[in-house]
Protein backbone atom coordinates (compact mmCIF):
# COMPACT_ATOMS: atom_id res chain seq x y z
CA UNK A 1 0.00 0.00 0.00
CA UNK A 2 3.46 2.36 0.12
CA UNK A 3 2.66 4.91 -3.11
CA UNK A 4 -0.43 4.26 -3.74
CA UNK A 5 -0.65 7.30 -4.96
CA UNK A 6 2.02 6.77 -7.60
CA UNK A 7 0.57 2.94 -8.61
CA UNK A 8 -2.56 5.06 -9.86
CA UNK A 9 -0.64 7.45 -11.56
CA UNK A 10 0.87 4.38 -13.62
CA UNK A 11 -2.21 3.14 -14.12
CA UNK A 12 -3.60 6.51 -15.65
CA UNK A 13 -1.09 8.13 -17.61
CA UNK A 14 -1.85 11.47 -18.74
CA UNK A 15 -1.99 11.28 -22.88
CA UNK A 16 -1.50 14.81 -24.94
CA UNK A 17 -4.58 13.85 -27.49
CA UNK A 18 -7.44 15.03 -29.04
CA UNK A 19 -9.17 13.81 -25.90
CA UNK A 20 -6.28 14.95 -22.99
CA UNK A 21 -9.44 16.50 -21.02
CA UNK A 22 -10.41 12.69 -20.65
CA UNK A 23 -7.28 11.99 -18.65
CA UNK A 24 -7.39 15.03 -16.75
CA UNK A 25 -10.90 15.08 -15.62
CA UNK A 26 -10.08 11.21 -14.60
CA UNK A 27 -7.25 11.98 -12.78
CA UNK A 28 -8.56 14.34 -10.84
CA UNK A 29 -10.96 12.60 -9.07
CA UNK A 30 -9.05 9.55 -9.07
CA UNK A 31 -5.84 11.68 -7.41
CA UNK A 32 -7.99 13.68 -5.19
CA UNK A 33 -6.96 12.22 -1.66
CA UNK A 34 -9.57 9.74 -0.11
CA UNK A 35 -9.25 7.40 2.59
CA UNK A 36 -8.09 4.43 0.03
CA UNK A 37 -10.05 1.75 2.13
CA UNK A 38 -11.21 -0.33 -0.33
CA UNK A 39 -7.69 -0.41 -2.14
CA UNK A 40 -6.20 -0.89 1.82
CA UNK A 41 -8.44 -3.45 2.06
CA UNK A 42 -7.07 -5.79 -1.30
CA UNK A 43 -3.96 -5.23 -0.13
CA UNK A 44 -5.04 -6.60 3.36
CA UNK A 45 -6.79 -9.22 2.77
CA UNK A 46 -4.24 -10.55 0.06
CA UNK A 47 -1.43 -10.32 3.16
CA UNK A 48 -3.92 -12.25 5.39
CA UNK A 49 -4.48 -15.13 2.97
CA UNK A 50 -0.84 -15.04 3.06
CA UNK A 51 -0.33 -13.32 -0.35
CA UNK A 52 2.34 -11.24 -2.02
CA UNK A 53 1.26 -7.64 -1.77
CA UNK A 54 2.54 -6.76 -5.20
CA UNK A 55 0.60 -9.42 -6.81
CA UNK A 56 -3.39 -7.24 -5.80
CA UNK A 57 -1.93 -3.86 -7.24
CA UNK A 58 -3.78 -4.20 -10.15
CA UNK A 59 -7.03 -5.33 -8.41
CA UNK A 60 -6.81 -2.48 -5.77
CA UNK A 61 -6.51 -0.07 -8.23
CA UNK A 62 -9.74 -1.43 -10.24
CA UNK A 63 -11.64 -1.28 -7.04
CA UNK A 64 -10.79 2.34 -6.13
CA UNK A 65 -11.81 3.31 -9.86
CA UNK A 66 -15.04 2.29 -9.45
CA UNK A 67 -15.74 3.48 -6.33
CA UNK A 68 -14.35 7.21 -7.66
CA UNK A 69 -16.32 7.05 -10.79
CA UNK A 70 -19.35 6.54 -8.22
CA UNK A 71 -18.53 9.13 -6.40
CA UNK A 72 -18.01 11.36 -10.01
CA UNK A 73 -21.77 10.19 -10.58
CA UNK A 74 -23.39 10.87 -7.30
CA UNK A 75 -22.71 14.10 -7.51
CA UNK A 76 -23.82 14.85 -10.68
CA UNK A 77 -26.77 17.24 -10.73
CA UNK A 78 -29.36 15.00 -11.71
CA UNK A 79 -28.17 12.78 -8.72
CA UNK A 80 -27.06 14.69 -5.27
CA UNK A 81 -26.17 18.00 -6.71
CA UNK A 82 -22.72 18.13 -4.64
CA UNK A 83 -20.50 20.79 -5.26
CA UNK A 84 -17.72 19.60 -3.04
CA UNK A 85 -16.44 16.27 -2.77
CA UNK A 86 -13.14 15.79 -0.44
CA UNK A 87 -13.14 19.02 0.44
CA UNK A 88 -12.66 20.15 -3.31
CA UNK A 89 -15.16 21.26 -6.06
CA UNK A 90 -16.80 18.04 -7.87
CA UNK A 91 -15.57 17.16 -11.18
CA UNK A 92 -18.76 18.91 -12.90
CA UNK A 93 -17.98 21.91 -11.05
CA UNK A 94 -14.15 21.94 -12.80
CA UNK A 95 -14.94 19.98 -15.92
CA UNK A 96 -18.30 20.42 -16.69
CA UNK A 97 -21.41 17.80 -16.44
CA UNK A 98 -20.90 15.92 -20.13
CA UNK A 99 -16.80 15.55 -19.18
CA UNK A 100 -17.91 14.65 -15.84
CA UNK A 101 -20.23 11.78 -16.52
CA UNK A 102 -17.50 11.15 -19.38
CA UNK A 103 -14.80 11.07 -16.95
CA UNK A 104 -16.87 8.59 -14.90
CA UNK A 105 -17.40 6.23 -17.73
CA UNK A 106 -13.83 6.38 -18.49
CA UNK A 107 -12.50 5.02 -15.19
CA UNK A 108 -15.59 2.10 -14.61
CA UNK A 109 -14.07 0.99 -18.05
CA UNK A 110 -10.80 1.26 -16.93
CA UNK A 111 -10.76 -0.85 -14.14
CA UNK A 112 -11.92 -3.32 -16.17
CA UNK A 113 -8.87 -2.55 -18.29
CA UNK A 114 -6.53 -2.58 -15.71
CA UNK A 115 -7.92 -6.07 -13.78
CA UNK A 116 -6.57 -7.82 -17.33
CA UNK A 117 -2.76 -6.22 -16.26
CA UNK A 118 -2.80 -8.16 -13.13
CA UNK A 119 0.41 -10.74 -12.73
CA UNK A 120 -2.14 -13.06 -11.84
CA UNK A 121 -3.26 -16.71 -14.04
CA UNK A 122 -6.45 -15.84 -16.47
CA UNK A 123 -8.32 -17.92 -14.50
CA UNK A 124 -7.97 -15.75 -11.78
CA UNK A 125 -8.53 -12.88 -13.68
CA UNK A 126 -12.15 -13.98 -15.35
CA UNK A 127 -13.40 -14.32 -11.81
CA UNK A 128 -11.89 -11.41 -10.64
CA UNK A 129 -13.58 -9.50 -13.52
CA UNK A 130 -16.85 -11.57 -12.56
CA UNK A 131 -17.20 -10.46 -9.16
CA UNK A 132 -15.93 -6.95 -9.53
CA UNK A 133 -18.89 -6.56 -12.19
CA UNK A 134 -21.32 -8.07 -9.94
CA UNK A 135 -20.60 -6.57 -6.88
CA UNK A 136 -20.47 -2.85 -8.56
CA UNK A 137 -23.44 -3.32 -10.85
CA UNK A 138 -27.58 -3.63 -11.08
CA UNK A 139 -27.51 -6.30 -8.22
CA UNK A 140 -24.68 -4.57 -5.87
CA UNK A 141 -23.73 -0.74 -5.49
CA UNK A 142 -25.97 0.72 -8.32
CA UNK A 143 -28.66 -1.21 -7.18
CA UNK A 144 -28.03 0.04 -3.78
CA UNK A 145 -27.61 3.51 -5.42
CA UNK A 146 -31.16 3.27 -7.12
CA UNK A 147 -32.70 1.89 -3.65
CA UNK A 148 -31.40 4.98 -2.11
CA UNK A 149 -32.87 7.03 -4.57
CA UNK A 150 -36.50 5.69 -4.33
CA UNK A 151 -36.13 6.41 -0.96
CA UNK A 152 -35.82 9.84 -1.20
CA UNK A 153 -39.07 10.16 -2.64
CA UNK A 154 -40.43 8.22 0.85
CA UNK A 155 -41.41 9.73 4.38
CA UNK A 156 -40.43 7.05 6.54
CA UNK A 157 -38.37 4.29 5.02
CA UNK A 158 -38.29 0.62 6.71
CA UNK A 159 -35.17 0.01 8.44
CA UNK A 160 -34.87 -3.30 6.48
CA UNK A 161 -35.15 -1.32 3.33
CA UNK A 162 -32.41 1.34 4.47
CA UNK A 163 -30.14 -2.20 5.39
CA UNK A 164 -30.31 -3.48 1.95
CA UNK A 165 -29.90 -0.52 0.66
CA UNK A 166 -26.33 0.43 2.43
CA UNK A 167 -25.39 -3.56 1.92
CA UNK A 168 -25.48 -2.78 -2.01
CA UNK A 169 -24.63 0.66 -2.33
CA UNK A 170 -21.47 0.67 0.12
CA UNK A 171 -21.59 -3.22 0.98
CA UNK A 172 -20.93 -5.26 -2.43
CA UNK A 173 -18.06 -2.71 -3.57
CA UNK A 174 -16.22 -3.18 0.07
CA UNK A 175 -16.95 -7.36 0.01
CA UNK A 176 -15.56 -6.92 -3.93
CA UNK A 177 -12.47 -5.40 -2.29
CA UNK A 178 -12.57 -8.10 0.33
CA UNK A 179 -12.85 -10.69 -2.36
CA UNK A 180 -10.84 -9.80 -4.58
CA UNK A 181 -7.86 -9.53 -1.82
CA UNK A 182 -8.21 -12.79 -0.96
CA UNK A 183 -8.09 -13.74 -4.89
CA UNK A 184 -4.82 -12.28 -5.28
CA UNK A 185 -3.46 -14.98 -3.06
CA UNK A 186 -5.31 -17.54 -4.42
CA UNK A 187 -7.03 -17.74 -0.75
CA UNK A 188 -9.47 -20.93 0.03
CA UNK A 189 -13.49 -20.92 -0.15
CA UNK A 190 -13.22 -20.23 3.85
CA UNK A 191 -11.57 -17.61 3.39
CA UNK A 192 -13.31 -15.97 1.01
CA UNK A 193 -16.54 -16.34 3.06
CA UNK A 194 -14.86 -14.60 6.10
CA UNK A 195 -13.75 -12.13 3.75
CA UNK A 196 -17.91 -11.70 2.67
CA UNK A 197 -18.87 -11.52 6.37
CA UNK A 198 -16.21 -8.80 7.13
CA UNK A 199 -17.19 -6.69 4.36
CA UNK A 200 -21.20 -6.58 4.97
CA UNK A 201 -20.26 -5.76 8.87
CA UNK A 202 -17.74 -3.50 8.21
CA UNK A 203 -19.98 -1.73 5.39
CA UNK A 204 -22.96 -1.52 6.95
CA UNK A 205 -20.65 0.03 10.40
CA UNK A 206 -19.03 2.00 7.35
CA UNK A 207 -22.53 3.29 6.68
CA UNK A 208 -24.32 4.36 9.79
CA UNK A 209 -21.06 6.10 10.96
CA UNK A 210 -21.65 8.36 7.97
CA UNK A 211 -24.98 8.92 8.89
CA UNK A 212 -23.96 9.89 12.28
CA UNK A 213 -21.01 12.40 11.00
CA UNK A 214 -23.43 13.98 9.01
CA UNK A 215 -25.05 15.12 12.25
CA UNK A 216 -22.12 15.35 14.24
CA UNK A 217 -19.29 16.49 12.20
CA UNK A 218 -18.47 19.76 10.96
CA UNK A 219 -18.32 20.81 7.30
CA UNK A 220 -14.42 21.72 7.23
CA UNK A 221 -14.29 18.05 9.35
CA UNK A 222 -16.00 16.02 6.82
CA UNK A 223 -14.68 18.00 3.77
CA UNK A 224 -18.31 17.88 2.74
CA UNK A 225 -21.22 19.74 3.65
CA UNK A 226 -23.20 18.37 6.95
CA UNK A 227 -27.01 18.20 7.57
CA UNK A 228 -27.45 17.44 4.26
CA UNK A 229 -29.55 14.27 5.08
CA UNK A 230 -31.65 16.52 7.34
CA UNK A 231 -32.08 19.38 4.42
CA UNK A 232 -32.86 16.52 2.10
CA UNK A 233 -35.29 14.69 5.07
CA UNK A 234 -33.64 11.86 3.94
CA UNK A 235 -34.39 8.27 5.94
CA UNK A 236 -30.99 7.42 8.03
CA UNK A 237 -30.49 5.35 10.87
CA UNK A 238 -30.16 8.15 12.96
CA UNK A 239 -33.19 9.53 11.90
CA UNK A 240 -35.00 6.14 12.33
CA UNK A 241 -33.13 5.00 14.97
CA UNK A 242 -31.58 7.49 17.16
CA UNK A 243 -27.78 8.41 17.82
CA UNK A 244 -27.32 6.07 20.76
CA UNK A 245 -28.94 3.29 19.13
CA UNK A 246 -27.12 4.18 15.62
CA UNK A 247 -23.53 4.21 17.46
CA UNK A 248 -24.11 0.98 19.34
CA UNK A 249 -25.27 -0.82 15.74
CA UNK A 250 -21.36 0.80 14.69
CA UNK A 251 -19.78 -1.00 17.74
CA UNK A 252 -21.90 -4.43 17.04
CA UNK A 253 -20.86 -4.72 13.22
CA UNK A 254 -16.81 -4.06 13.99
CA UNK A 255 -16.94 -6.59 16.16
CA UNK A 256 -18.33 -8.95 14.29
CA UNK A 257 -16.38 -7.57 11.71
CA UNK A 258 -13.25 -8.35 14.04
CA UNK A 259 -14.86 -11.79 14.99
CA UNK A 260 -15.06 -12.93 11.13
CA UNK A 261 -11.01 -12.57 11.12
CA UNK A 262 -10.64 -15.67 13.28
CA UNK A 263 -9.27 -17.89 10.29
CA UNK A 264 -7.05 -15.57 9.45
CA UNK A 265 -5.04 -16.04 12.96
CA UNK A 266 -2.54 -13.08 13.63
CA UNK A 267 -2.40 -11.90 9.82
CA UNK A 268 -5.88 -10.60 10.25
CA UNK A 269 -5.01 -8.07 13.12
CA UNK A 270 -4.34 -5.48 10.47
CA UNK A 271 -7.97 -5.72 9.27
CA UNK A 272 -9.26 -6.00 12.91
CA UNK A 273 -7.30 -2.75 13.68
CA UNK A 274 -8.70 -1.14 10.26
CA UNK A 275 -11.97 -2.26 11.90
CA UNK A 276 -12.09 -0.51 14.89
CA UNK A 277 -10.18 2.77 13.15
CA UNK A 278 -13.06 3.36 10.82
CA UNK A 279 -15.57 2.72 13.51
CA UNK A 280 -14.17 5.80 15.50
CA UNK A 281 -12.94 8.39 12.33
CA UNK A 282 -14.06 11.51 12.68
CA UNK A 283 -14.25 12.00 8.90
CA UNK B 1 -27.55 -14.33 -34.91
CA UNK B 2 -30.95 -15.57 -34.79
CA UNK B 3 -33.56 -14.96 -31.73
CA UNK B 4 -30.87 -12.38 -30.87
CA UNK B 5 -34.20 -10.76 -29.06
CA UNK B 6 -34.12 -13.64 -26.96
CA UNK B 7 -30.64 -13.81 -26.25
CA UNK B 8 -30.56 -10.18 -24.68
CA UNK B 9 -33.51 -11.07 -22.30
CA UNK B 10 -31.43 -14.45 -20.97
CA UNK B 11 -28.67 -12.17 -20.17
CA UNK B 12 -30.68 -9.27 -18.62
CA UNK B 13 -33.91 -10.62 -16.81
CA UNK B 14 -35.86 -8.40 -14.62
CA UNK B 15 -36.14 -8.53 -10.97
CA UNK B 16 -38.83 -8.25 -8.41
CA UNK B 17 -36.86 -6.71 -5.83
CA UNK B 18 -36.11 -3.22 -4.42
CA UNK B 19 -34.11 -1.83 -7.16
CA UNK B 20 -36.40 -3.55 -9.79
CA UNK B 21 -36.72 -0.59 -11.97
CA UNK B 22 -33.29 -0.72 -12.85
CA UNK B 23 -33.44 -3.57 -15.07
CA UNK B 24 -36.85 -2.40 -16.50
CA UNK B 25 -34.34 0.88 -17.48
CA UNK B 26 -31.53 -0.86 -18.70
CA UNK B 27 -34.12 -3.66 -20.99
CA UNK B 28 -36.13 -0.92 -22.15
CA UNK B 29 -33.20 0.65 -24.14
CA UNK B 30 -31.17 -2.52 -24.69
CA UNK B 31 -34.30 -4.56 -26.37
CA UNK B 32 -35.39 -1.17 -27.88
CA UNK B 33 -34.73 -2.73 -31.55
CA UNK B 34 -31.91 -1.13 -33.42
CA UNK B 35 -29.70 -2.48 -36.30
CA UNK B 36 -28.01 -5.08 -33.80
CA UNK B 37 -24.44 -4.09 -36.27
CA UNK B 38 -22.46 -4.69 -33.66
CA UNK B 39 -23.65 -8.39 -32.66
CA UNK B 40 -23.71 -8.77 -36.19
CA UNK B 41 -20.14 -7.80 -36.63
CA UNK B 42 -18.69 -10.53 -34.17
CA UNK B 43 -21.28 -13.18 -35.24
CA UNK B 44 -19.84 -13.18 -38.99
CA UNK B 45 -16.09 -12.69 -37.89
CA UNK B 46 -16.59 -15.26 -35.99
CA UNK B 47 -17.95 -17.62 -39.01
CA UNK B 48 -15.51 -15.68 -41.57
CA UNK B 49 -12.80 -17.50 -38.56
CA UNK B 50 -14.23 -20.74 -39.12
CA UNK B 51 -15.51 -21.10 -35.68
CA UNK B 52 -18.64 -22.06 -34.14
CA UNK B 53 -21.69 -19.48 -33.62
CA UNK B 54 -22.70 -20.22 -30.84
CA UNK B 55 -19.21 -19.81 -28.42
CA UNK B 56 -19.95 -15.54 -29.96
CA UNK B 57 -22.98 -15.07 -28.02
CA UNK B 58 -21.43 -13.40 -24.66
CA UNK B 59 -19.37 -11.54 -26.63
CA UNK B 60 -21.92 -10.66 -29.02
CA UNK B 61 -24.22 -9.46 -25.82
CA UNK B 62 -21.78 -7.70 -24.27
CA UNK B 63 -20.87 -5.43 -27.18
CA UNK B 64 -24.36 -4.75 -27.21
CA UNK B 65 -24.62 -3.40 -24.21
CA UNK B 66 -22.00 -1.16 -24.55
CA UNK B 67 -23.53 0.21 -27.45
CA UNK B 68 -26.34 0.75 -25.30
CA UNK B 69 -24.98 2.71 -22.68
CA UNK B 70 -23.33 5.00 -24.55
CA UNK B 71 -26.65 5.74 -26.18
CA UNK B 72 -28.36 6.03 -23.06
CA UNK B 73 -25.70 8.52 -21.79
CA UNK B 74 -25.62 10.38 -25.00
CA UNK B 75 -29.04 11.02 -25.20
CA UNK B 76 -28.82 12.81 -21.64
CA UNK B 77 -29.51 16.60 -21.36
CA UNK B 78 -25.60 17.37 -20.58
CA UNK B 79 -25.05 15.72 -23.68
CA UNK B 80 -26.68 15.80 -27.07
CA UNK B 81 -30.33 16.08 -24.87
CA UNK B 82 -32.37 13.96 -27.34
CA UNK B 83 -35.97 13.25 -26.64
CA UNK B 84 -36.36 10.71 -29.03
CA UNK B 85 -34.29 7.60 -30.10
CA UNK B 86 -35.00 5.00 -32.61
CA UNK B 87 -38.53 6.57 -32.98
CA UNK B 88 -39.71 5.62 -29.09
CA UNK B 89 -38.83 8.26 -25.97
CA UNK B 90 -35.30 8.00 -25.15
CA UNK B 91 -34.53 6.12 -21.92
CA UNK B 92 -34.18 9.79 -19.52
CA UNK B 93 -37.77 10.99 -20.66
CA UNK B 94 -39.33 7.66 -19.29
CA UNK B 95 -37.62 6.88 -16.18
CA UNK B 96 -35.76 10.25 -14.98
CA UNK B 97 -32.33 11.49 -15.64
CA UNK B 98 -31.07 9.87 -12.54
CA UNK B 99 -32.23 6.47 -13.50
CA UNK B 100 -30.86 6.99 -17.07
CA UNK B 101 -27.68 7.37 -15.58
CA UNK B 102 -27.58 4.43 -13.55
CA UNK B 103 -28.91 2.21 -16.77
CA UNK B 104 -26.17 3.23 -18.48
CA UNK B 105 -23.35 2.18 -15.51
CA UNK B 106 -25.40 -0.98 -15.00
CA UNK B 107 -25.02 -1.92 -18.62
CA UNK B 108 -21.99 -0.56 -19.08
CA UNK B 109 -20.93 -2.71 -16.09
CA UNK B 110 -22.78 -5.84 -17.08
CA UNK B 111 -21.28 -6.15 -20.24
CA UNK B 112 -18.15 -6.95 -18.22
CA UNK B 113 -19.43 -9.82 -16.23
CA UNK B 114 -21.02 -11.39 -19.50
CA UNK B 115 -18.14 -11.77 -21.23
CA UNK B 116 -16.97 -13.74 -18.34
CA UNK B 117 -19.74 -16.03 -18.74
CA UNK B 118 -18.76 -16.67 -22.49
CA UNK B 119 -17.77 -20.58 -23.13
CA UNK B 120 -14.29 -20.14 -23.95
CA UNK B 121 -10.94 -20.05 -22.42
CA UNK B 122 -10.04 -17.74 -19.61
CA UNK B 123 -7.27 -16.69 -21.76
CA UNK B 124 -9.66 -15.80 -24.41
CA UNK B 125 -12.01 -14.01 -22.10
CA UNK B 126 -9.07 -11.88 -20.44
CA UNK B 127 -8.18 -10.90 -23.88
CA UNK B 128 -11.47 -10.21 -24.60
CA UNK B 129 -11.87 -7.95 -21.91
CA UNK B 130 -8.85 -6.30 -22.43
CA UNK B 131 -9.96 -5.60 -26.01
CA UNK B 132 -13.72 -4.79 -25.46
CA UNK B 133 -12.32 -1.75 -22.15
CA UNK B 134 -9.83 -0.52 -24.24
CA UNK B 135 -11.77 0.21 -27.20
CA UNK B 136 -14.54 1.61 -25.48
CA UNK B 137 -12.91 3.67 -22.81
CA UNK B 138 -10.81 7.19 -23.26
CA UNK B 139 -8.81 6.28 -25.77
CA UNK B 140 -11.39 4.51 -28.17
CA UNK B 141 -14.80 5.35 -27.73
CA UNK B 142 -15.11 7.89 -24.90
CA UNK B 143 -12.12 9.45 -26.21
CA UNK B 144 -14.21 10.41 -29.12
CA UNK B 145 -17.33 11.57 -27.49
CA UNK B 146 -15.04 13.87 -25.66
CA UNK B 147 -13.59 15.42 -29.58
CA UNK B 148 -17.31 15.63 -30.27
CA UNK B 149 -18.06 18.01 -27.79
CA UNK B 150 -14.37 19.85 -27.99
CA UNK B 151 -15.55 19.88 -31.49
CA UNK B 152 -18.67 21.50 -31.07
CA UNK B 153 -17.65 24.38 -29.62
CA UNK B 154 -15.53 25.13 -32.27
CA UNK B 155 -16.73 26.48 -35.89
CA UNK B 156 -14.13 25.18 -38.14
CA UNK B 157 -12.96 21.87 -37.09
CA UNK B 158 -10.27 20.25 -39.13
CA UNK B 159 -11.29 17.30 -41.20
CA UNK B 160 -8.46 15.01 -39.70
CA UNK B 161 -9.94 15.64 -36.20
CA UNK B 162 -13.06 14.89 -37.44
CA UNK B 163 -11.83 11.45 -38.91
CA UNK B 164 -10.06 10.70 -35.32
CA UNK B 165 -13.53 11.63 -33.77
CA UNK B 166 -14.84 9.51 -35.94
CA UNK B 167 -12.23 6.46 -35.71
CA UNK B 168 -12.47 6.48 -31.84
CA UNK B 169 -16.44 7.61 -31.28
CA UNK B 170 -17.88 4.78 -33.95
CA UNK B 171 -14.74 2.85 -35.23
CA UNK B 172 -13.58 2.00 -32.16
CA UNK B 173 -16.48 -0.37 -30.69
CA UNK B 174 -17.00 -2.06 -34.25
CA UNK B 175 -13.11 -2.57 -34.23
CA UNK B 176 -14.41 -4.79 -30.73
CA UNK B 177 -17.19 -5.96 -32.34
CA UNK B 178 -15.50 -7.79 -35.19
CA UNK B 179 -11.90 -8.74 -32.90
CA UNK B 180 -14.16 -10.15 -30.27
CA UNK B 181 -15.70 -12.33 -33.12
CA UNK B 182 -12.20 -13.44 -34.33
CA UNK B 183 -11.29 -13.96 -30.63
CA UNK B 184 -14.24 -16.21 -30.46
CA UNK B 185 -13.52 -18.38 -32.93
CA UNK B 186 -9.34 -18.45 -32.11
CA UNK B 187 -8.98 -16.59 -35.61
CA UNK B 188 -4.67 -15.93 -36.58
CA UNK B 189 -3.31 -12.69 -35.65
CA UNK B 190 -3.52 -11.93 -39.56
CA UNK B 191 -6.69 -12.38 -39.34
CA UNK B 192 -7.38 -10.39 -36.15
CA UNK B 193 -5.83 -7.23 -37.96
CA UNK B 194 -7.84 -7.65 -41.47
CA UNK B 195 -10.78 -7.48 -38.52
CA UNK B 196 -9.43 -4.22 -37.95
CA UNK B 197 -9.06 -2.59 -41.27
CA UNK B 198 -12.88 -3.73 -42.31
CA UNK B 199 -13.66 -2.37 -38.95
CA UNK B 200 -12.16 1.34 -39.19
CA UNK B 201 -13.26 1.60 -43.10
CA UNK B 202 -17.01 0.59 -42.30
CA UNK B 203 -16.83 3.03 -39.19
CA UNK B 204 -15.70 5.55 -41.17
CA UNK B 205 -18.26 5.66 -43.67
CA UNK B 206 -21.24 4.88 -41.02
CA UNK B 207 -20.29 7.57 -39.59
CA UNK B 208 -19.91 10.10 -42.43
CA UNK B 209 -23.52 8.27 -43.80
CA UNK B 210 -24.88 9.19 -40.80
CA UNK B 211 -23.50 12.98 -41.59
CA UNK B 212 -25.99 12.35 -44.81
CA UNK B 213 -28.82 10.72 -43.70
CA UNK B 214 -29.06 13.64 -41.06
CA UNK B 215 -29.02 15.77 -44.41
CA UNK B 216 -31.07 13.86 -46.87
CA UNK B 217 -33.92 11.75 -44.35
CA UNK B 218 -36.53 12.79 -43.08
CA UNK B 219 -37.55 12.24 -39.07
CA UNK B 220 -39.84 9.38 -39.35
CA UNK B 221 -37.93 7.33 -41.24
CA UNK B 222 -34.93 8.46 -39.68
CA UNK B 223 -36.63 7.77 -35.77
CA UNK B 224 -34.70 10.60 -35.11
CA UNK B 225 -35.22 14.41 -35.37
CA UNK B 226 -33.17 15.30 -38.77
CA UNK B 227 -31.07 18.27 -39.53
CA UNK B 228 -29.82 18.38 -35.56
CA UNK B 229 -26.38 18.68 -36.93
CA UNK B 230 -26.98 22.00 -38.77
CA UNK B 231 -29.48 22.84 -36.04
CA UNK B 232 -26.47 22.82 -34.00
CA UNK B 233 -24.07 24.16 -36.17
CA UNK B 234 -22.11 20.99 -35.91
CA UNK B 235 -19.45 20.21 -38.25
CA UNK B 236 -19.89 17.20 -40.20
CA UNK B 237 -18.61 15.29 -43.38
CA UNK B 238 -21.40 17.01 -45.17
CA UNK B 239 -20.80 20.48 -43.91
CA UNK B 240 -16.73 20.59 -44.47
CA UNK B 241 -16.58 18.37 -47.96
CA UNK B 242 -20.58 18.50 -49.19
CA UNK B 243 -22.57 16.26 -50.27
CA UNK B 244 -21.62 14.73 -53.24
CA UNK B 245 -17.77 14.30 -52.04
CA UNK B 246 -18.76 12.74 -48.68
CA UNK B 247 -21.11 9.99 -50.53
CA UNK B 248 -17.54 9.00 -52.47
CA UNK B 249 -15.83 8.42 -49.22
CA UNK B 250 -18.65 6.39 -48.26
CA UNK B 251 -18.06 4.27 -51.37
CA UNK B 252 -14.18 4.48 -50.96
CA UNK B 253 -14.67 3.19 -47.87
CA UNK B 254 -16.75 0.72 -48.49
CA UNK B 255 -15.03 -0.87 -51.11
CA UNK B 256 -11.81 -0.71 -48.32
CA UNK B 257 -13.50 -3.12 -46.17
CA UNK B 258 -14.29 -5.35 -48.88
CA UNK B 259 -11.00 -5.63 -49.89
CA UNK B 260 -9.95 -6.68 -46.19
CA UNK B 261 -11.68 -9.77 -46.35
CA UNK B 262 -9.63 -11.59 -49.05
CA UNK B 263 -7.97 -13.69 -46.13
CA UNK B 264 -11.08 -14.91 -45.19
CA UNK B 265 -12.32 -16.26 -48.81
CA UNK B 266 -15.29 -17.37 -49.26
CA UNK B 267 -16.54 -17.49 -45.45
CA UNK B 268 -16.28 -13.39 -45.65
CA UNK B 269 -19.52 -12.87 -47.94
CA UNK B 270 -21.52 -11.86 -45.59
CA UNK B 271 -19.02 -9.52 -44.19
CA UNK B 272 -18.81 -8.30 -47.56
CA UNK B 273 -23.11 -7.44 -48.12
CA UNK B 274 -22.96 -6.02 -44.84
CA UNK B 275 -21.04 -3.49 -45.68
CA UNK B 276 -22.33 -2.84 -49.11
CA UNK B 277 -26.05 -3.01 -47.14
CA UNK B 278 -24.74 -0.29 -44.58
CA UNK B 279 -23.49 1.77 -47.59
CA UNK B 280 -26.70 2.16 -48.97
CA UNK B 281 -29.09 1.81 -45.70
CA UNK B 282 -31.71 4.61 -45.38
CA UNK B 283 -31.83 4.93 -41.69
Amino acid sequence: MNNFELVLKKYLPLKNNLQSVIYEAMAYSLENGGKRIRPLLVYEFCKACGGDEDKAEAYAVAVEMIHTYSLIHDDLPCMDDDDMRRGKASNHKVYGEANALLAGDGLLTLAFEVLTKADLPSENIVRAVSVLSSCAGADGMIGGQIIDLENETKDNVPIDSLRTMDLLKTGKLIEAACVLGCLAADGSDDMIEAAKVYASSIGLAFQIKDDILDVTSSTEELGKPVGSDKDNNKSTYVSLLGLEESEKLVVDFTNKAKASLKIFGDKGSALSKLADDLAVRRK
